[in-house]
């Protein structure tokens, strides 16, 4: 082993960064024999100087000035962990541009400025490493660029937001509305102060890009298709779901039919004891199926301080051995022409779960089903509770559950805008596809 | 990418050959932008000329004769899927010496000679990958060397023969007898007609043997700890387990005890809805705990045509893209000193299923109890069902079902001496370690 040492600096000191430099301070020795030579610490960025991180790092080391890392020859890998677009573009554009290879966690910016960044990296002969950025610290950014190789992946199928399953998983199992499981993520940490990227499905839909971009080598941004969170569910609808055999889970799915990519976020009916339906709390998971090895499943914590740095510095270690330097400039993403167009959304072909309050009077189901039928939707299973809420003109409601057989999003936007004009429903019409 | 193409060679053009041929003949264009080179099959070395394989080569490639390979100095790669240990050995060390890299699934092999094939490859400045030697497609050596980097590895809990689990699945699901269910298994092509490395859990120990090396640097070989296979089971103790809320899965396990590492191969009782009791039919799946990452999981196909290839045909990408020239020689397996001794088989804690015949007379069980407790096992919950056997001399038995609070191997065994003695009890016992 070469015992000359490879110094890097972590740009952004928060949960992740500091554990990414427990990991680099504690355990030397293993990382040196990983990556081949001793790895120092040598800058550690931080907005805030007086801010406690319960971590004890050498004089010197911790500064509010990202030029020292930029204008240090001897810093070789950035590790960069500011979150968000501005300034975490122009700070990596600077790092690339002083010569650094980078490490990075931020799904925002790869998902946004990701074509501008690699182009750039590989216009300098650098390399940047993502493996944090998706799932947290389940190797899928390797698994699918790297060890699935052989394959053209034809399906993923993920739960990619700890924070929503966790949610969930509380709304099921503690019969709680949404906002009392919302207060409990975040006092324990597993949703921000801030919650709405995890919640309204954004942050799976970033990472949903990201692997969807390597997987296919289409260039996809979030914009382009249908994207629904956690933040609108009603526990009643977790609760008629459960009744039909089904669990509900924030599922991110891009997947091939018939040579097109059909790609979503959207609260998804799962039904129970399936691999996705035992997913429970924090956690990731990752089924993917390639044209070779058939289904496989990844999964893991997703977020959190040191599942994240065992991504971030395993990146590392591939960045000091030379992986990297192989790997990146080959990664398939934006292939030119795109190898597979999107699908329109209306051709999307599922199950669906419907839900709608209607006025407890005759006639009322017939009509539904009528305006179903001739919409080319079959019905799989209806039932209808016991009278339990009220419509705006203070008339009794009654909610009424409607599971179909596989039909498309485009009839069942038709449906939706017959059954509209039905003075005998009232709103929120609530839809979920089902999966199984 | 340069045009320039690599030639590879396939010596043991079995079922996994065959579909390794049928990627690199199928896909050469996927395989020559994912490896930077277009990669040709130059020859493919069988023992059977006449033998039909379900794939047409160009002609020239199929041949008998080894020294083809060995005396062709365009062949960079040979992909070595001859089976067993000789003349595997004897092929790949000559292949090595003719300056070839290698690419192997055999298990085995590495298993037993792993040492010394690994010190001659890296004499001579090659490399030996071997992804598909250890479940099939999923990527696990990949990710205990390369993707888990940051972490010591604490704990591994695995279901690495696809044959068992798929003879254990069935014999629980249909109730049948473990014949039937080998039969079945053989019929549908999950078990070779000489089952016995599978069954009796060679197969699962040798794969451990391998993941161990890597995990832990530690030397072992399938002689250093306890095994025992499918093969002996007893319908009636699946039965059993099942009503305690277990199910039986052929557990490989290492993981790391207060700096000692423990190591088995036996069928275990998982309990019903956990992931590995999930696991079902001729899948594989592995638990994976990391001091930094935390839990993680990885399940697919262990075994078969396809899946196996997928992770040869990656091994052949990654040796040809440069990256395991970096990663092989850095691989620890071995280290001096073993970094982690092996935890005495007796000293290894455990819940334990323990099952016995006994007449059925007064006192039995109290004598049983008496002898667990004075060997400081405590009774979790007991059961007995009818009489429903007789033992040699035509004497009315019963099932005696004991499920033990955690204990000793060591507790246990200074009990089964004492109970032998007891005339009521007729052999044999049933024992098996329960997990969570």
């Amino acid at each position: 082993m070469s015992e000359q040492p490879v110094s890097v600096a972590i740009v952004g000191m928060g949960t992740v960064g500091t554990g990414v430099a427990r990991v680099l301070t504690e355990q030397p020795d293993r990382i040196a024999r990983r990556a081949g030579r001793p790895v120092q610490l040598k800058h550690a960025v931080v907005r805030d100087l007086k801010k406690s991180r319960g971590i004890e790092l050498p004089p010197g080391t911790v500064t509010t000035d990202l030029a020292r890392v930029i204008h240090d020859p001897e810093v070789q890998i950035a590790i960069l962990l500011v979150g968000g677009i501005h300034p975490a573009r122009e700070i990596l554009l600077d790092l690339l541009a002083a010569g650094k290879d980078i490490v990075t966690a931020n799904k925002a910016l790869l998902c946004e400025h990701g074509e501008e960044l690699f182009a750039r990296a590989r216009d300098l002969g650098r390399t940047i490493a993502f493996e944090a950025a998706v799932a947290g610290g389940i190797p899928i950014i390797n698994t699918v660029s790297q060890c699935l190789a052989a394959n053209q992946i034809t399906s993923i199928s993920a739960i990619l937001n700890g924070t929503s399953n966790y949610i969930l998983t509380q709304m099921i199992s503690e019969n709680w509305p949404y906002r009392q499981a919302l207060a409990k993520a975040q006092e324990l940490g597993y949703a921000e102060e801030d919650p709405t990227l995890d919640i309204d499905g954004t942050d799976a839909a970033q990472k949903l890009v990201i692997l969807t971009q390597l997987a296919y080598g289409v260039r996809a941004s979030v914009a382009d298709f249908p994207r629904q969170g956690i933040d609108t569910l009603d526990l009643a609808d977790l609760t008629y779901a459960g009744e039909l055999g089904y669990t509900v889970k924030l599922l991110a799915v891009s997947k091939l039919v018939d040579g097109q990519l059909e790609m979503h976020v959207q609260p998804t009916l799962v039904r129970h004891h399936t691999p996705l339906a035992e997913v429970r709390g924090p956690f990731n998971a990752i089924a993917l199926v390639g044209d070779v090895v058939g289904e496989t499943w990844y999964s893991g914590r997703g977020a959190g301080q040191m599942p994240t740095a065992s991504s971030v510095v395993a990146d590392v270690i591939d960045t000091i051995a030379g992986r990297t330097r192989l790997t990146f400039p080959r990664l398939e993403v934006w292939r030119e022409p795109a190898p597979f167009p999107m699908q329109p959304r209306e051709k999307i072909v599922s199950r669906f779960y419907l839900r709608f309050s209607v006025l407890d009077q005759p006639h009322v189901l017939a009509d539904i089903a009528d305006i179903l039928g001739r919409n080319k939707i079959s019905i799989a299973s209806v039932f209808q509770h016991e009278a339990e809420g009220s419509d705006e003109a203070g008339r009794r409601t009654v909610p009424l559950v409607i599971m179909t057989h596989r039909t498309t999003v485009g009839n069942i936007e038709s449906a939706e805008r017959e059954l509209a004009r039905l003075t005998a429903i009232s709103p929120p019409h609530v839809r979920m596809p089902v999966v199984n």
